[in-house]
């Protein structure tokens, strides 16, 4: 929840100079986002978000999210479609900084998703995998299995700060993935961060979703399993099978799973959990005493984590329905 | 530019229970505003602000603020609207706090105005002034010229620590000031904060003005001075007198000064100078160091200040046309 930069009415002007927008109507900053700084604008042409690219956004990643973007929105997935300007470019740059001027997509996300939104959730993500299939660039998945050794080598001490004895566990877990990680499943483009922020809802259904800034290829299944600790986990820790299956079923009406894919669906939990849990250590061991911007709480995803290592194949499944 | 309270979806869905505004299609909190929390809320009944009162905005003042807003609107002034609900309240609570619902007003602020946006903003002001009259309500100024003493009487170390010998200057103003205040023009409700941010344009032209939460009833002239204070200056200090006689020149079109209040302005204009080296005195003593929200510079408003204790005659009209 941040506006980092500050656009003025004159720099505004310059941009839109670029485009066949029109005259803009209206402009504000709003608190989205946690990387980016975001504006909503209004223009004479219609209604759009300006994302402007802080340091966290590797700005070699943006052509890819970008085209990826608009390949959603043509091919029917409600996301929010970048503008080209008349020279045909989607990446621009305001304050020195990379920006975008993206379509301003309606809808609401949900707090506390009930199983219904799951479902919907569910048929939203498989909507976009849908859509996504032939997109012709590639970008790995930099915060995928490989990366996670590596990444948790340098965080031990604030494990250990966070909770004694952590460290010895998250090690554990990262030896148990890498035996444990699936090799052969079908891979695509996957939105890896697809939270109940980031997805929009109009009178209780899928209305599109937002945020595609860790968008990446890997494997689809993955990002089911993502969704699931995101959404299906209730304020008390525990794992709501119900909102699972909800969320699985909406999705597979879209997308069938393959037996393989719904078997690899507890290990890719896990290590999705592990995989949130790292980069809130990070953030967390990074963030001052009395900082004004509390990080989100890593120990949140260490209770996930402590569910899928304590129940592997129980978790997403329970008893046979 | 802040967003200090968090709406849930579910509390969102409450409030509007209570209006005919129709279900909610999109939500977001906007950098706008330093003492409340707004959000842009869109429903299937039109685009709205939501505003909720943050501990600086004193709950007994809020229906006179939302009924002068309400007057203007029906007025023909363009500012936000705040809506009724069903039991014709405009003043409402969410998470415990004081709430209003007001429609969306378009426009563009600007941040460095020209001579031309400086009449548009002295037609504007005019139209307001001609808009609230017959508003019914009155709100003492508690800004005001009698305020000053008391309110200094505790700022004494923070303006040495400014810089030092400049208590026994300020002293110098409050009592040159309560000897040459004007007792005897035209009062009526002002704005009182009528500043670049809070007044939005459309293709140049005046479109409407917004944040009406220090408007009171004073002299209308001291409204004029606060704007020639806060758009007529230049970045290097320097009072442009065609930007300012362009603002009065604008206000005049639309409602003429009287000779006293016209000979009053450049008195005015110090006062209101004053009266914003105040409150951000008071601002700046009160920020720690080292905290990220940066208060708004007093030395700004000493120099201001320093310009009108020089040339008091001159300031405000400089050499006849």
């Amino acid at each position: 929840m941040a506006v980092y930069t500050d656009i003025t009415d004159d720099e505004l002007a310059a941009l839109l100079a670029d485009f066949d927008l029109g005259a803009p109507l209206s402009f504000k900053g709003i608190a989205e986002g946690v990387s980016n700084s975001n504006f909503l604008l209004e223009t004479e042409g219609g209604r759009f978000i300006l994302t402007v690219y802080e340091q966290r956004v590797d700005e070699a990643d943006l052509p890819f999210f970008l085209a990826l973007m608009r390949w959603l929105s043509e091919h029917g997935f409600a996301s929010g479609q970048p503008m080209a300007d008349r020279n045909g470019e989607m990446l621009k740059r305001v304050r020195g900084k990379p920006c975008a001027i993206v379509s301003f997509l309606p809808g609401l996300s949900v707090r506390r998703p009930t199983v219904a939104h799951c479902r919907e959730a569910g048929a939203g993500l498989a909507a976009l995998h849908n859509a996504a299939d032939g997109f012709p660039m590639r970008r790995a998945n930099d915060l995928g299995q490989p990366a996670w050794a590596p990444m948790f080598a340098g965080l031990k001490d604030d494990a250990e700060r966070l909770k004694p004895g952590l460290s010895k566990t998250i090690d554990g877990d990262i030896a148990h993935l890498a035996a444990a990680w699936p090799k052969d499943l079908p891979e695509g483009v996957i939105h890896a961060d697809y939270f109940p922020d980031n997805v929009f809802f109009r009178n209780g259904r899928f209305a599109g979703a937002i945020d595609f800034y860790f968008a990446c290829t890997d494997m689809r299944a993955y990002d089911v399993a993502v969704a699931l600790n995101a959404w299906c986990f209730e304020t008390d820790g525990s794992f709501n099978i119900t909102a699972a299956r909800a969320l699985v079923a909406g999705y597979e009406a879209a997308r069938p799973l393959s037996d393989a894919e719904r078997h690899a669906l507890p290990v890719l939990a896990h290590g999705a959990a592990l995989r949130f849990f790292l980069t809130r250590l990070q953030d967390w061991g990074a963030t001052p005493e009395g900082a004004l911007v509390r990080p989100k709480d890593p120990l949140e995803y260490e209770r996930k984590l402590a569910v899928h290592r304590s129940s592997p194949d129980l978790v997403l499944f329970g008893t046979p329905a």
